[in-house]
Formats: C-alpha cells, sequence, structure tokens
C-alpha cells in the first residue's frame, strides 16, 4: 500500500488520546509527536546528528527569524531549510504572525496584514497572508502555516475581531499557496471563550486543510483554560487529519494535550530551560546550578537514556555551568529534548496499548511541575 | 610483547622528525600528537564523542583552573578527572605554572614558591612544587607536568635566575611524586638564549624524567627564535623519551616543531579561534564572519574529513555566526580540531615513508597563517 503525502492515519484511539501516522515527503511522523524549535535554522546548542540520536523526528523553524535573518531568498538558492540546516527529516515553519506580536518591536494590523519593526535593527516590514506563504515556500518546509493573528485571550471585544482577521486571512493562504509538497494547516483561534474556539474550529475545519493548528494558547491563559480550549476545539476537527497545538511543551502540557486529542507539539522549552541549568526528570524539574548538586554521582535522570544521562553526572554538568561553559547548554538540551521526545513516545505506545489514561493520570500525580530545591 | 607504560617507542627517524608510541595507562599515543585542551575540563563547545570522532587521543586540561574551580578534592571525589569529563583517554595536566604567571591578577614568586590571587575572585593561594604536584595526583592525568617558572623571554637578567628556580623545583617535584600511573615531565626552560636553554636541558634531561617538556616558548619571541630554541634543545633530549612543546599550536608551528623532533604539542588555538568564527583550511587561515560566505555552496575546507565539513557549507555556518547561535562554535570548533589532528597524523605518515621533508616544505610553501580577505 502506498502511503500518500499528507495523509493521517488514525492507528488507535484511547478516549480522546490518538495514536496515528502522519506522512509527509521527509518521512512518517509517529503521533503524538513533540519537536524542538530550531528558532533561526539551528536547534540552539544541539547539532543534527545529536538530534537523531536524540530521536527527534520533526524540526520547527520561526519563519519571522529566517525573513529576517539570513532571508528568504538566501535559504532557497542553498537549497530550502532541509538541505541549509542539514535536517533531512519532515520540518515546520510557523507563518510568523506569533513573533510578529511577540518580538516585534512595534506592530500595526490591518485587515490586509501586519506591518512591524524587526527586533534586531528596528527596520520595517510586513507581513501578509500572501507573503508569508511565499516566504514559507522559498524556506520549503514540509508543513507551513496560515497567518494568523495571536491575540491577547484576555480581550474578548478584540479577540472576536482578530479571530474574524484570522479565518480571512486562512482563505487567503489556501488562496496563494502552490508548491504540491507541502501541508498548509489551518489555525483555530477564538482566545479563551468556548462559544468563539467552537466557531473558530468549526470554520477552519471546513475549509479543508490537510492539518489543523490551535494556536493562541500558552499565551497568559491558566492550564484550566488551555484544558477547556483543547476540550472544545477536539469536538469539531476531524479526527482524519492531524492536529498541533502550537508552542505548547511543558511535560505535563503534553500529557493533558494528548489526552484530549492533541497529535503534534512543539516548544523551545528545553532548549530554553537548559540554557537556564533547569533540566526535567521523571519526578520534577530539577535546576542543576544548585550547590547540592555538586558532589552528586547520578545521572540528570536515572530513567533518561539520553547521551547525557548515560555520560555525564549531575555533579560534572554543574561544574560546567558554574564554569559557564557552552558545553553545558548542549548536554542539558539534549537531555531535555530526548526527556520530552521519549515522554511522548511512551505516550504513543500507552494508547497503542490501551492504557493511556492510567499512565497520564500517573505521570500527572508524580511530575512536580516547579523546580524543586534540589 | 607487553607495554610498559610511560616508555616510547621511536619507531622512524627522518632528520630530526620523529614517528613513535608512548604507552600510557589510558592508551597509546601516537606520536607526533596534537591535544586540544579542555580548560576547565571540557574542551569548549566539544562532547567527548564527538572529539572521540575527531581523532582526539590525547587532551590537556588546566591545574590551575581546575583547582580553584571546582576543586581537586571534588575532581578527586568524583573519580578523578578522566572519570569527571569522561575522558577515558590519555590526559595531560600542565602544572599550574604557566597560568600563574599569565592569568592571576598578582603574584609573588619566592625561592620556596608562587603566592597569587584568583583571577575569578581576587582570593589569594599558593602554589608550590609539591602543591602543584599533590593537586595534579588528585586530578589524576595520565602525563603531570613538574611546577616551572614561565618568565619573560626578553628579561634576560631574570630568565637566569628563573631558569636556576625552576631546575630547583623539578628536583622537588620528582621528589613530591608518589603516584605510579602518572609520568612526570620535566620542563626545559632559559628563555630565547642557546647557552641557556642548552644547560636547562642537559640540567634536566639528567633528572632522569620519562618525558620532556619544552616551556616558554611561543609567549612573544619570534618564529624564528622559537625555532632556534628547538634546534638547542633537540642535541640535549634523549632520544628514547617524548619531548612536548608546550601551548603550541598554530599550523606552521605543528609542522616546524615536528622538523625539529617535537613529540607532543597542545594549544587553545583551534577552538578559541573557531569562537571567532575563524577556521583552517589547506592553505590559510579563513574567518568565516566574512560576507563573501553568505552564498557560499561549498565546506569550510573540501580537504577535510571533519563532521562540520561533511555535512555543513561556509554559508549556513556564516548564517549561524551573524545569528550568534552557539552551534557555529561547536562546528568550526569540531573543524578546527580536526585539522590539526588530521596535520599531524599525515606528518606521522609522511616520517614513515621518508617523506616528511619535503611534505612540510609544501606545506609552509602553500599555507598563509594569516586570515584571508575571503
Amino acid at each position: 500500500m502506498e502511503k500518500q503525502i499528507f495523509t493521517y492515519d488514525l492507528i488507535k484511539k484511547e478516549g480522546q488520546a490518538r495514536a496515528g501516522v502522519f506522512h509527509t515527503p521527509h518521512g512518517d511522523l509517529l503521533t503524538p509527536v513533540f519537536a524542538p524549535v530550531g528558532t533561526q535554522a539551528t536547534v540552539k546548542a544541539v547539532t543534527p546528528a545529536q538530534l537523531e540520536e536524540i530521536g527527534a523526528s520533526l524540526v520547527l523553524s520561526n519563519t519571522y527569524h529566517l525573513y529576517l535573518r539570513p532571508g528568504a531568498d538566501l535559504v532557497a538558492e542553498m537549497g530550502g531549510l532541509h538541505e541549509f540546516m542539514r535536517w533531512p527529516h519532515p520540518m515546520l515553519t510557523d507563518s510568523g504572525g506569533f513573533q510578529v506580536f511577540s518580538l516585534a518591536d512595534t506592530r500595526q494590523v490591518d485587515e490586509e496584514g501586519v506591518t512591524f519593526k524587526s527586533h534586531i535593527d528596528g527596520s520595517t516590514h510586513r507581513f501578509t497572508p500572501e507573503s508569508s506563504i511565499q516566504i514559507q515556500e522559498k524556506l520549503g518546509a514540509d508543513i507551513i502555516m496560515a497567518f494568523d493573528e495571536c491575540a491577547d485571550p484576555n480581550n474578548q471585544a478584540y479577540i472576536r475581531d482578530s479571530m474574524r482577521r484570522t479565518h480571512a486571512w486562512a482563505e487567503r493562504c489556501l488562496r496563494a499557496k502552490s508548491r504540491p509538497d507541502q501541508a498548509l494547516f489551518g489555525i483555530v483561534q477564538g482566545g479563551i471563550s468556548p462559544e468563539l474556539r467552537r466557531q473558530s474550529a468549526e470554520f477552519i475545519a471546513s475549509l479543508g486543510f490537510p492539518g489543523h493548528a490551535i494556536g493562541g494558547l500558552s499565551v497568559g491563559e491558566t492550564k484550566a483554560e488551555m484544558n477547556a480550549m483543547l476540550e472544545v476545539v477536539n469536538d469539531f476537527l476531524p479526527q482524519e487529519k492531524p492536529r498541533y497545538l502550537m508552542g505548547v511543551g511543558s511535560p505535563e502540557d503534553l500529557i493533558n494535550g494528548i489526552l484530549r486529542g492533541v497529535d503534534i507539539f512543539d516548544c523551545v522549552l528545553p532548549t530554553r530551560l537548559a540554557r537556564h541549568a533547569a533540566a526535567f526528570t521523571h519526578d520534577g524539574r530539577i535546576n542543576l546550578m544548585n550547590a547540592s548538586y555538586a558532589h552528586d554521582h547520578g545521572p540528570i535522570d536515572p530513567q533518561c537514556d539520553c547521551y547525557t544521562c548515560r555520560t555525564f553526572t549531575r555533579g560534572y554538568l554543574r561544574h560546567l555551568i558554574v564554569s559557564k561553559e557552552m558545553l553545558a547548554a548542549t548536554l542539558i538540551s539534549i537531555h531535555n529534548i530526548r526527556f520530552l521526545v521519549s515522554l511522548v513516545q511512551t505516550a504513543r505506545q500507552a494508547i497503542l496499548e490501551d492504557r493511556y489514561t492510567d499512565f497520564a493520570a500517573g505521570f500527572l500525580a508524580r511530575y512536580q511541575p516547579r523546580a524543586k530545591k534540589g
């Protein structure tokens, strides 16, 4: 049976949790899947060879950053993003929408698009749905995203207007898209209003995208609000297409997201935490800067199979951190990414074996999201 | 035939150039050999797994730095330096002498030792020949160094006094040494005076060390002066023991050193240059920050077999540098270390095949030490 690209095979469902396969031109994604983020065409401090050893299958890169530096034309001239950063496996680019709203120095939204100033040099730029797609086509990721507006979830009046604009932009993105080897995902918005989320999920689902993203979450709302929104949209997104929860990646959020039907996650958290000496363990987050680890002969997490945990002690890692050695960021990033990749792989196996609900409950009961005193 | 540790087998000589094997408890060193430097128990930005892939066989670490942070007792408690940094192959520690003179905030030399202030926090410390050996025994490298004074080569009057003190300290180091699984090397000093260098080489050689180091070079003298000093000491150091030229590591210095009988080199140059975007190539040094590389599809050096050159373009590396991504330091360090390790391996092969003189002349005629415009 030949695999068709951008088809999603739902293999097993337990409650709302799903195990599946999403077929892309650069390989199959076994879902649920966690994607580390390579903001500027590199997962910070980690080589592609290390990412492969970690078992990462999907890498996200940011359109906003690559558009500003080195520019989409240069990436295209160098053979596209896969070739440029030498990641021959599936890739995803976002639309630039989120960064325009979170990073750019100033921004002005109109019906046609967004004018903003670069956070690098203050120069003025403009993104429209059409230009975002054009840039993403030059970058060449397997999965690309519709240009959307990510608005403050607590500004209910604005959210409604913003959602309407995001819907219009989604239609324009579909029309602008031309490459057959890229899957364009539509993005559900609607803030923390169940009614708006329902409307958005229904509308976006009606446009026939090969996959759907849930945007505008993990941006300041509570965990309970995020989970509630996932439950709302879950009912309206088609089962035969993958669902991607954008920018979400703490261990507990992954477990809760999978429980509510999410297939794809991405987040800078594992690499950002690593650069601040924080590491995931099976029962909670720790900070390796803590003096109590100076004499510690054990690995970050005795249950982890990553290069860092197979090789180095907490005492050595603390020494690297205290000595401001770059290797600390590399080694803890390897661990943190492996932790999330492995967590999601374990979740998938549990779904296949019909024991995900128990697995999730056990994990959530044990895992301490906040850093322990150490 | 059982190998005896710390014996040196001279396999082949061509002119003064030597190919040999030095046996250590953590493996055989095929000499000539270049050792990357892991100042604070890590070769900056490079994992031990990457160092193994590079083909590095010997790593140097700095007693001064490790004494200050994390402390020799902690390293000993963690199983020693090999175990602490997970480098299971041969290691060398210097005596701390050079760093006391080059890094410490202030220093006061007396006949017994040196009192100095830490460059980290200004606290006062004291090294003596005995304490340097004691620290190096706690660290546990295979090759350890006598405590010496590295004086300004242009201060002839001071150099004579300093050399006399270094000789007395060498004898005290020999008496202080207790571990049978470490080889203590004596250090020849004498500045840029042929007569003092001769005296120092004769005296140090008379003490019966298993290996000899040549210190106080590459510290401000000219290349011609360094080469002249190597030629002087070469005649007085015994052929049946290895010679180590401390802190020297530019490509042209390695070629010139081997030509004058040197077996072991170490230098921070490949990793320090990498953090400043400079890379070795077969015909000279380049700086990858240069705008001319932005669109370059080629590797750093088409003749190099390292991971970086097999995988990434100059255009991508330049993007990482411009974007201030840590991965740039890792990838260029891998290349620069491999370049020197490979250069020295190639030199060894040339000696074995009796064509080193031609190889050296060809390399020195082609290689441009200063960064090209690119």
